[in-house]
């Protein structure tokens, strides 16, 4: 995507064979800022100190740290480091585990002297196949957007809500959630996005307003509170999320909150869309309120936080009576009786066992 | 309610018939400042500039307000630039007229000698009376908490939910959501608060998270995304929540995001039930989603907060990309289909007519 008129992608190679080019996200929304990334050590603290985050992009940054790992020491040993360093800066998240596994069968049985450029084509890829996947999903999500739009008054816009990041800032490029979006953008559809600023990390406020802002598609912050209240009024026409996690039952494990609109949706009849690879889906599980663990996060992400001042200067701050208290639970699951429909890179389905395994059974 | 120990008001006679003290409720919850109001004026700006908030509260700061002119200039003009100053003050908030007509009745046909004495009689006697209610309200809504008790294994707490600040300091003292629970605490029931932070003004976690923490009453913040989640895992027994404005079928409008915990207590059986002074009933309203018009206030309340620095400094941080556009809605409204029943003074009924008139018909 776009910001402020320059093409982007989340990652890129700088150097061929020598660098890769990443976003700060950390610093967003307040300073945009591009980092090198020149050494396996510095993609692994670039993952664990959450310069980049989402899996999709966790999972292709560990592909050029492997390729950066190659660079370095290509000996058997350099492998197994490599994997195991990288392995350990972000261990559940799914996609760093399935990039480092595609990294190492590449390599395994290669001379060391091929290792390295293997290594940084397949990353490429890696990361190609990612953003194909996200376009996938745009087209298939796209024509929910344009039946709406065709049914409303010309120049009124399509009004979707969406929580969290599940932005191309989360992918390399596109999103999930927002790739129907951003194509319908592209499309010239009128398009405009209810941004929930998602507490307690802040991720709609600071990383969803910022992408669509910078890419130009017109967007409205609000309290994660305001969503119900706007769809009692008519003022959303459209719901879609993200996921962390799909169940073969369809219920959907994402960012805390995502339940509540979810509910909000079903008592005023506004479709709720969830948007996935298909690499999000957890075949073993079936009852997710019930199998899925939840992490909880350090209570200190409620009770502070990190602000610009008039000075323009970076400072966090405590908002929260000192020695409160906090519960962190940083995700929850919807059950997919709410869910009206999930979004994939093969196609929309029910979001129901016979739904998922008609897309995905067939293989 | 205490205060580390100590017993304190919101509002009190300093000096009699001289000067009132207050909390300075704009430094909550990182400084505890009283100030002391000596002229109308003081206490007017004590109002607009929300020293002091919550409709019992403004009610109460007005009565003393003028009770305070009737110092400065108890002629007929004197009473009336009194109630004209009061009463522009926070124009919709309902108990602020209603304290100023009863002021004006007062004195209306008594010498000017006699005014001040009687209004700061009839001041304090609005105080008391305001406490008597919220105490009603807590005696009422109290066997919730004790039937769930119960129920419980011994030492397990009752685990309330409550949103905003419906709390002692939005009233003279006890608060009206929180009557019940500090009713529970002063038996010695064991009892513990999931205070929901209510973006994005936050008064959960500034007021309500601050005033049961300094009177001792086990409480947990947590974000709003997050009760649904705890409902679903059954951590919530029974949410009580205030109401800025009831209308005769039950419906409620209370601060924003409460509409959305009604819909989670009822997907997941949890008792939702709404603690409220008669004087919040609108007799004229009875659909609350399509006749309740809805304050929309300042974006900048979602995207600057204030804190505390490291250095114990306060300040006002952006946390938002530069230029957002943000949407503030100040309130929802939760059809009565969703409450399990509405605690009042009077006791507590059926969110429905039938249930309100059943309490108030006779007067």
């Amino acid at each position: 995507m776009e910001i402020d008129g320059k093409p982007y992608r989340t990652i890129w190679v700088e150097e061929p064979g020598r660098t890769v080019g990443i976003i700060d996200q950390t610093k967003l929304p307040h300073r945009f800022e591009t980092l090198t990334l020149a050494s396996m050590e510095e993609a692994a603290v670039a993952i664990s100190d959450m310069y980049v985050r989402g899996a999709p992009l966790i999972g292709a940054t560990a592909a050029y740290g492997f390729a950066l790992a190659m660079n370095e020491d290509p000996s058997d040993t350099g492998v197994q480091a490599a994997y195991d360093r990288l392995y350990r800066t972000r261990p559940t998240a799914v996609n760093l585990r399935w990039a480092l596994d595609e990294m190492r069968v590449l390599v395994d049985n290669r001379a060391a002297a091929d290792r390295a450029s293997l290594a940084w084509e397949r990353a490429a890829e890696i990361c190609d196949a990612d953003v194909e996947i996200s376009k996938a999903i745009g087209r298939n999500g796209l024509p929910l957007i344009e039946a709406i739009a065709a049914e409303k008054p010309a120049g009124e816009p399509v009004n979707v809500l969406t929580h969290c990041n599940a932005g191309w800032l989360a992918t390399v490029d596109w999103g999930t959630a927002t790739a129907p979006i951003y194509m319908a953008y592209e499309k010239g559809i009128a398009v405009h996005v209810w941004v929930d600023e998602t507490r307690p990390r802040n991720q709609g406020a600071s990383l969803t307003a910022w992408e669509l802002g910078r890419h130009g598609v017109d967007h409205t912050l609000i309290a994660d509170n305001v969503g119900g209240h706007l769809m009692q009024h008519g003022l959303v026409d459209l719901c879609i999320v993200g996921t962390d996690r799909t169940t073969a039952s369809g219920d959907v494990c994402n960012k805390i909150g995502t339940y509540l609109k979810a509910l909000a949706a079903k008592d005023n009849e506004v479709p709720f869309y969830v948007a996935l690879p298909s690499t999000t889906i957890d075949w073993t599980v079936h009852d997710g309120v019930k199998e899925i663990p939840i992490e909880q996060r350090n209570g200190e992400e409620l009770t502070r936080i990190t602000g610009r001042t008039d000075a323009d200067e970076l400072v966090t701050v405590d908002i929260a009576p000192e020695g409160t208290m906090a519960r962190n639970d940083a995700f929850d699951v919807t059950p997919a009786r709410l869910v009206s429909g999930l979004i994939t890179e093969r196609g929309v389905c029910e979001a129901s066992e016979v739904g998922l395994k008609g897309l995905f059974e067939a293989g």
